[in-house]
Parts: C-alpha cells; structure tokens; sequence
C-alpha cells in the first residue's frame, strides 16, 4: 500500500500566480473591452540577440551533421562553458575553478533541489519576503511543521524579515540556524546587499559552520560598482556559500533554460568531510539530471562572449530604462518605492494602510494593471506589491500612463 | 551547523561508467596505437533528421523576432506538445488526456524525482538488474539501509531477479511491496514484458495498493507488433501506473533532453484522495521545475508530426540494424545473447564463468571493445555484459570483426 509524501499537504494555498490570472480573468470577462498592462510576473519580453540566435543556429547545424552530432553530455556541464563561466567571475575579481560549476536547466532546479544534499534536522532562515522556491522545497522535505495561518508562517522555519526599518536587507538571526536563503539583488524587494552587510552573513556562518545559498539570479542588473556581484567577492565565502545564478533574465533564456551553481571545493559543513559538499552536490547532479540541453549550452557560450555580453548587456538596459519610467511615474504620484536601481523589480507600499491584495485590486480596477501582491512572498511582504520592469517598452509607457492618471492614492 | 544528508555515504562504491573510462584509459595510454571501438554507453550518434532540424532552426529564428519571442511556459510542458503527445498515444490505442502529460527535460530526471511525491516508509521493489538510478535515487532519499557488499544488495529494497530462469521476466514480488519499478524494453537486458506478464503486475498493484513506476523509454524500439508499447494498454494501469517516457533515444535528443511522464488523474494510493497523485507531481514539479527548453519542446512537436516520426524511425531502424549485426556476430562464436529484437540493448552472457568484469576484460585486451559489465546494474547481472547498439554501422562492423577473430570463448 504505496503513501503519498503527507508534507505537500502543509504547503499553504496555492501558488500566488494562478490567483492572480484568476482575478485577471475575472475582470476581463466583466470588462472585455479592457486592456490589461501586465507588470506582475517577472518574464521577458525582447527578441534574442543576434549573437545568440548564431551560436543556437550553429549548434543546431552541428547536430544536423553525423560527423559534428553529439549526444549525452557531462551532467555538470559542457567544459567550454565552465571554463567561459570562470573566465566571467575573473571579470569580477574572483577565482572559482571551472570544476566548481555545475551547468544546470536554470536556477529554479537548483534553488529548489540544492536542500537535498543537506540532512534532514537543519533550521532553515528566510528572509521574508522571498522567492517563494526556498520556501515550499524545505517544507515537502519535512523540514518544517504546519503552515500557521494567522503569522503566515510555517513552524520551524527562522523568518529574517525585510522592512523600512532595516532598508529592506535584513540582519544576521539572532538565533542559530544551519542554512540561510539569501537572494541579492533581491526578488521580490529589490534591495542589494553592500559588501558589509554580505560580510556580516559570511561571518555568521562561519562562526556558526551554517552554510549560505545565495540566490544571484539578478546579478547583471547591478549597475552601482560598489556592489558585489557575485557572493565570491566576500573575504570567507568559498568555505560557507553556494551561489546559484541563471541566465533566464541576464540573456533572455527564460525559456531556453540554462543556470548554474557554484559549489566550492572549500565549502564545508558540521560532519562534511573535505570537499565532500562538492562531491555531494556532484554525486546529487549525476543521479538526478542528465545534463542541460547541449543547444541552450551553445547559447550560453554565445551569451558569455564579448560580443554577447555588450548585446545582452543592452538589453538588460533597455529593461533597467523601464525600471525608471516606473519608478518615476510612481514617485510622481507620491507613492513610497525601492528597488528598480539595481534590480528589475520594485517594491510598492501600499497607501493608507490597504493590504497587498486591495492594493492589487486598485491597480486591476482602477488602471487595468496587473502586479504582484507582495504578501504573495511571505508575511512581511503584506502591505506592498511588486512591480516587474520586464515588458516592452511601450506597453510600461501606457501603463504608467493608466497609473498616474488613474490610480487613487 | 549545517550537516549533510548522509544517506548520499550509503551509496555503494562510484557509479559504473566512470570505472569503464579508467579502466579503458589505462588499456590506451599502456596500448597508444589501438583503437578501441565503444559498444558500452546507449549514447545516439546519428544526425538529427531533416524534420527535426527544420522545426528547431524555425523555433529559433521565432525567439529572434520580437512578436514571435516566448519567455517562461507552463512548467508542464507546451499545450500543443501535450497534445501531440496524447495524439501519439491514440495511434497505440490508448487514451491519455493531454493535461495527464508532464513534460520534462528527460527520463533520467523524472525516474530519479518521482519518488519524492511518496512517503518515506513506502517499501520499494527493483527489478535486478536496474537502471541505477531508481535505486540510487531511493538510497540518498532514506528509504534503504546500508549497501551489503556481500549480496550486492541494500537493505530494505526487494530485489526481483532476471535470469534464464524466468526468461530475464521477474514475476511479481512475493512479498508486500508498495512502489514498483519496471522498464520495459528494459536497460539493460532488452528483454520485454508481453501483455500477460505486465497485466499480472497491474493485478498486483491494484490487490495491494501499490504503485508501478514505468519506464517505457525505449518503447520506439519494440518491432512485434505483440508486445505493449506502453502501460495503459493493460486494464486497471491508469488507477496504479505512472509511465516515463523520453526523445532521446527515439529521436536523438540524448543532448537536447525531452521527456514526459505519464501521471493519471485516476491514479490512487493508499492515504491519497481522488486525483491527488496527479495534482502532487504536477505540485513537484512548478515547484522544483520550470518548464523543459522552449527550443526542445519546439523539436519534440517536430517528432511527433508525420514526417517527423518516419524519420526518426529510420534512425531507429538504422540501429537496430546494428542489434542484428550484432547479435549475429556473437551468436556466430556461441555466445548466449538475449535483447536486441526490440530493445537496443544486448545482455550477453559470460562463457565459463566468468564476472562480468573479467568478461569486461577479455573484450577490451583481446578484441579492444568496451562493454558494460551487468554486474554494475545489480548483483543478478553478475556473469553478463550489456553491449549497445548506438554507433556508426562502419564502427559496429569493424567492432564485430575484432570480437569474431580475437575472442577467445
């Protein structure tokens, strides 16, 4: 008599996107003349560059051919973009061996996957708000109790929330943890971690042997160069941190698929042997996936060229150029905002004290504009909305324009 | 303090194929002049048809254009993929719902994931020998005890064996058992279970409330028009059946990885409400997932059109062509070989007692082939070798020559 894994069953409604295509559609439905700016989801919207498109035809020409086709590939990744993918953090200033990446299918996989090489009994900090992927990956693993309903909280999780009070990037936890969340440039808030406060995280973890996964997946969209880019770039961090990035919004592989992690030969924990995280992690890559599609690997040697870098790099760009039409059309009607500076996204207040959802339905009746509700990212996220800058141009334009004629505040 | 899982330590000993590569780089680097042809690894070498590289290059060139680029899909795969899929399974008889297709980036990452939607106690049954990740995948997730190196064995699965005896078919567990794996045209033996014998497996699970877990990835292979294509040709298979299934071998996507999984809305467990096994992967997966390549899934509709399949079946032919060459060549110097006549996989037994890994040997210092030991597929493959079929027609033959003039048998 086979069970289900009973853990699912704690995970607290449904995911937040479908309601919010559901009261989409609803409105529609009432309204059918109406035309909705989408600014919620963070999916991009502008054509590959050329650079890119030449390494995917090229690839595709290959496998096309018996004498150039190539079937499985290394679970961890092509050499050649390892090795490009080293070359890239040189760029930076930092040292990872091209062995210590793992190429995978994108960052979602492996933020949600990277708990199971870790036992069962660690305590797991979130800052709140958050991706809500480090969330619901621990909870199906057992690794917390019930859902609270009334804290919006899960029982033995360790919350770091994010406020005005502490400009929105959260201290060190008070308590002892084991493993801590972190996402710099932040998803949903859009706040960037300096080099200190990411050195305070680096210190904690080393004096408490906690391991940090840090979620980078916004890194190209840090224009200020007195932030760090990458978590490397900390005194300490190769023995405490992973780092796991995506090239879904820096090239538009949203769809294509392609990410990776970084698990460092010096990474260790309480009973880990030398090396033996990197070994883990390995060990986990083999058995559990077959290696990203040798297509999307191709476009991802392409993306790290310099060539097309300085083509990603512009749109990425024209993408940050939306940030601060939003921003400002929002400033203007005297709302309070951050993030869009160094982030794709921005983070809203409510006015007058509406929750998330209400502020939701403003933006919905009021001006035809679909956002996020920040509540949908755990409980310190109630009270604010997130605003995505990855649209085309005109349309944010139209929006704001419904927003700053429209929107009662 | 962060501790590991340590469940990844009861692992037995590295996985098979890196120990081929040391063994066949030693032979080499001891042997510079001799070239040695690679039967072991089920890895395609043909080029990708014509249908497949027109739909690929044609996907490309719409995420090139603005109007015509798509970001982020539904993790379940592309609407139009789901239901060329369900179309496809028509043409055998059987009807799927296009929403009971999941669409992944391949077999070996759902075979390795769908555990994860089971409890921890369930007990687990392996046909031996196996696939090595089904039983990997349930040892680092705690559902086994310790490997004993004595029987090959860990503790707590039930092993179901494959041997002459039974025709290399296990009969259905004696015992109580709640989750089943059976691959069939199975890896490695290449032996296929006819209706009857999967029916009396479908009878067991729906007695006792088990689950079976169906890996038909090779089931484009199957030429007697006798044997069942996939699960849900037996009555009762949709309350107790998950089935995987996967392009790579079928239309050459080892490298642009392409799966889909089978999970019924009719699919029952023991603590499991209606329905709750299909909402629960389709929960793992927006969870741990985003969705395959856009690109692959554009190349998989490409298979599943007329043109498209006729093509793939001629590679398919092509190197079942090789199976017959192959099996010809060893039956001709009297070795004992099953699979091969609907299975791209020979399991070929070694004369005289020999281990596999002495058998390994001999072909690889007398002829300069390698094969894959079976012992490394389970203790009952103990005393065979797997060879494939996937290669150069030229590369089989000449491979062929060696073994018919240099085996000593």
């Amino acid at each position: 008599m086979a069970t289900i894994n009973t853990h699912y069953r704690k995970l607290s409604a449904g995911y937040l996107f479908p309601e919010i295509a559901r009261r989409a559609k609803a409105y529609q439905s009432e309204h059918p003349d109406a035309f909705l700016h989408k600014l919620g989801i963070g999916n991009t919207t502008e054509a590959l560059p050329p650079a890119i498109l030449e390494g995917l035809h090229n690839k595709i020409e290959k496998l096309g051919h018996v004498d150039t086709y190539s079937g499985y590939g290394d679970e961890q990744g092509d050499t050649p973009l390892r090795e490009a993918l080293s070359q890239y953090y040189t760029s930076f200033g930092v040292d990872i061996k091209s062995d210590e990446f793992f190429v995978s299918d994108g960052a979602k996989a492996d933020a949600a996957n990277i708990q199971s090489i870790f036992g069962d009994g660690n305590v797991i900090a979130i800052q709140d708000p958050a991706y809500p992927v480090y969330v619901d990956s621990n909870v199906v693993s057992g690794r917390t109790g019930s859902f609270n309903s009334e804290t919006g909280r899960y029982d033995g999780f360790v919350y770091l929330p994010a406020h005005s009070g502490n400009n929105f990037i959260p201290s060190v936890p008070e308590e002892k943890v084991d493993i801590m969340y972190l996402c710099s440039p932040n998803n949903p808030t859009g706040a960037v971690m300096n080099h200190e406060q990411l050195q305070s995280f680096v210190d904690y973890a080393r004096t408490h042997k906690a391991v940090i996964i840090y979620d980078a997946a916004y890194s190209e969209f840090i224009s200020d160069p007195s932030l760090p880019r990458t978590i490397y770039e900390i005194e300490g961090a190769k023995e405490c941190a992973i780092e796991i990035n995506s090239f879904s919004k820096f090239a538009g592989f949203t769809g294509v698929r392609l990410g990776w992690t970084i698990v460092p030969h010096q990474l260790m924990c309480e009973n880990s042997e030398a090396g033996e995280l990197h070994k883990l992690w390995n060990r986990r890559q083999v058995t559990f996936f077959n290696g990203a599609s040798n297509i999307s690997q191709a476009g991802g040697l392409s993306v790290l060229t310099e060539r097309g870098l300085s083509e990603c790099r512009a749109v990425i760009a024209y993408y940050m150029n939306n940030a601060r039409i939003i921003r400002e059309g929002l400033q203007q009607i005297g709302l309070e905002v951050i993030g869009g500076k160094n982030a794709p996204y921005l983070w809203v207040k409510s006015p007058n004290g509406l929750t998330s959802w209400q502020f939701f339905d403003k933006f919905l009746t009021e001006c035809q504009v679909i956002v996020t509700p920040g509540s949908g990212f755990g409980p310190a996220g109630e009270g604010y909305v997130r605003i995505s800058s990855f649209g085309h141009k005109e349309h944010i334009e139209k929006a704001m324009l419904s927003i700053v004629k429209n929107l009662s505040v």
